[in-house]
């Protein structure tokens, strides 16, 4: 668990993108930040207040969220100045970058001195057991792509905080870093040793109310040669009772991997759903999200429809929409 | 690569079963072995010569190959003064001990001091890259199981043997630890991290002769929850042409799952297949290979013929038959 809440250190960002992170914090948990730290030629903005550490630290901040993806791949000297100095201000620290933060003996030194801990969420911090396949009590809907980055991390946070503002018991469960440094908690699932992936899915989605909802972050695709083997340990160790399909119509072929084509939403359902049943033979296909970011208004309305009509289930882009319907058949599962 | 030939510890293994390593080495690479070495109370013997450090260095021997099971999983003091003396002899040494042989400063010391290498084949040794899905050229073959522990090794091991024998080019590519230590090659799949299983696979089986055919050692299955991620993975690393459906057919649930029964032959092949088809979309089952050790020869005739009807692909027990009509069929593919 990371403390919250946070400051958002944006660095010297070039532009916005650069600061996914930030914006992801910013957009599902802004209950989570007190403010933004820039650094001279920042080009990205959270519209958050600008707060130096000390005024970070009385407004109640505990751990400063590197949200900007790094230069070249390494944490810069002028970086590590700020990090040393919001060590020795109390703050934690917390980052998804490749370049981690214990592998810098100045970060390390610092952090000891002032009694604090570095989260680099890239890393697994626990000895995750193998999965042991047994049921567990409590409810788990999973979104499922036809390739990677169609928008599933985006549909389970839409979905949950739908199914919360519904008066439904729902948490998000993340599995990759974004949604780590988003939430405060989860699995790196990608970093994970093989033989303990489906376990470590088992443990990030325990026991617990019949009535509560993980909502677990997908990752991958059945279908994206490099990193089906993740989708399907979270598949089986998530053993989800709904699954949601996902899909980005404008992709031409799977990301990454010039020479393969994306399935059709119908062979996705087809191969997610018996292997789903293995490990929860009452597991459903709910319905479908949508990324139409690519689409004008009306061909996004169309391309919905289509694929409503043709699948037959509530299909829903979840940030043109939202997530209600999907919601309200979750609730009539 | 470990370097061959090997002489084969067998400590003071309480029984021949805990000599697996061993029996697997004795059994498939008899050429890889210029001995045995036995401690007082060792009751293994894989029928080598008995042959002291010295005896076993003057006959050629370039490794000591750990094949035996520790007890309580640790490293004795007894085990630890032969290993530091064949270090000294001039032996590398290869283990797949949980206790890792690195993590013993003694042995770490005795290695360094004599320019030896330390080979821990649970423990990957190289930085395998992320899947780039590219075809290969040359072919490839692959068993998958109704559960895990069916007998998949040992049928691609014998394939192996049957096509060399056959006068085909083949090479068996190892995944797990024992096969590592019979071939002196391979990767440890299931110890690999998430994200780059399935290029740990492409690593193992590159570009070759259009004629030669990796046999590529099979990893858990595809319906077993705990280890279901890491088959998905090496059927999408593996890419490949043929597949072979691997069956105990006295197993009455999942191998450590209670809860979760086998799935048939059909659907393993009708699961498997379509999965391997995304990455090789030329793939084909091209047979059946049943463990038939819990069955008397009758019972064993009676369950492969009906196997053999059902799913009208040749059918046999590699221990019993070996594998000619596989090779046959493997050969006309």
């Amino acid at each position: 668990m990371i403390e919250t809440p946070y400051l958002l250190f944006l660095g010297d960002a070039p532009d916005g993108l650069a600061a996914k992170v930030a914006q992801g914090i910013r957009d599902w948990r802004p209950e989570n930040s007190v403010g933004q730290f820039r650094m001279d030629g920042c080009k990205a903005d959270m519209k958050l207040p600008d707060l130096t550490l000390t005024e970070a630290r009385e407004a109640g901040a505990r751990t400063l969220v590197i949200g900007v993806a790094n230069r070249g791949g390494v944490i810069s000297p002028a970086w590590k100045r700020v990090l040393v100095e919001a060590l020795a201000a109390g703050f934690d620290l917390a980052s998804g970058l490749h370049n981690l933060l214990r592998d810098e003996p100045e970060l390390v030194a610092a952090a000891h001195a002032n009694g604090r801990t570095l989260h680099d969420v890239r890393v697994p911090s626990v000895a995750y057991p193998i999965a042991n396949g047994e049921k567990r009590r409590g409810r788990r809907v999973l979104a499922v792509g036809t390739d990677c980055s169609v928008g599933k991390m985006y549909t389970g946070l839409a979905l949950d905080r739908d199914m919360r503002a519904a008066g439904m018991k729902s948490t998000f469960r993340a599995t990759g870093q974004t949604g780590i440094l988003i939430t405060g908690s989860g699995i790196p699932l990608d970093a994970v040793v093989a033989d303990f992936m489906a376990g470590s899915v088992e443990w990030l989605t325990p026991d617990n109310d019949e009535d509560h909802w993980d909502v677990i972050e997908g990752q991958g695709s059945l279908f994206h040669v490099s990193f089906s083997g993740v989708t399907l340990a979270l598949i089986h160790g998530g053993q989800p009772d709904a699954l949601i399909l996902s899909h980005e119509p404008t992709r031409t072929h799977m990301r990454g991997l010039p020479g393969y084509g994306l399935p059709t939403l119908e062979v996705l359902r087809d191969t997610a759903l018996p292997l789903a049943r293995v490990a929860n033979p009452a597991c459903e296909v709910i319905g479908v999200t949508v990324n139409t970011q690519h689409l004008n208004d009306s061909e996004a309305a169309e391309c919905l429809a289509e694929i409503e009509e043709r699948m037959g289930l509530p299909t829903c882009d979840p940030f043109r929409q939202g997530t209600a319907r999907l919601v309200a058949a979750l609730a009539a599962l």
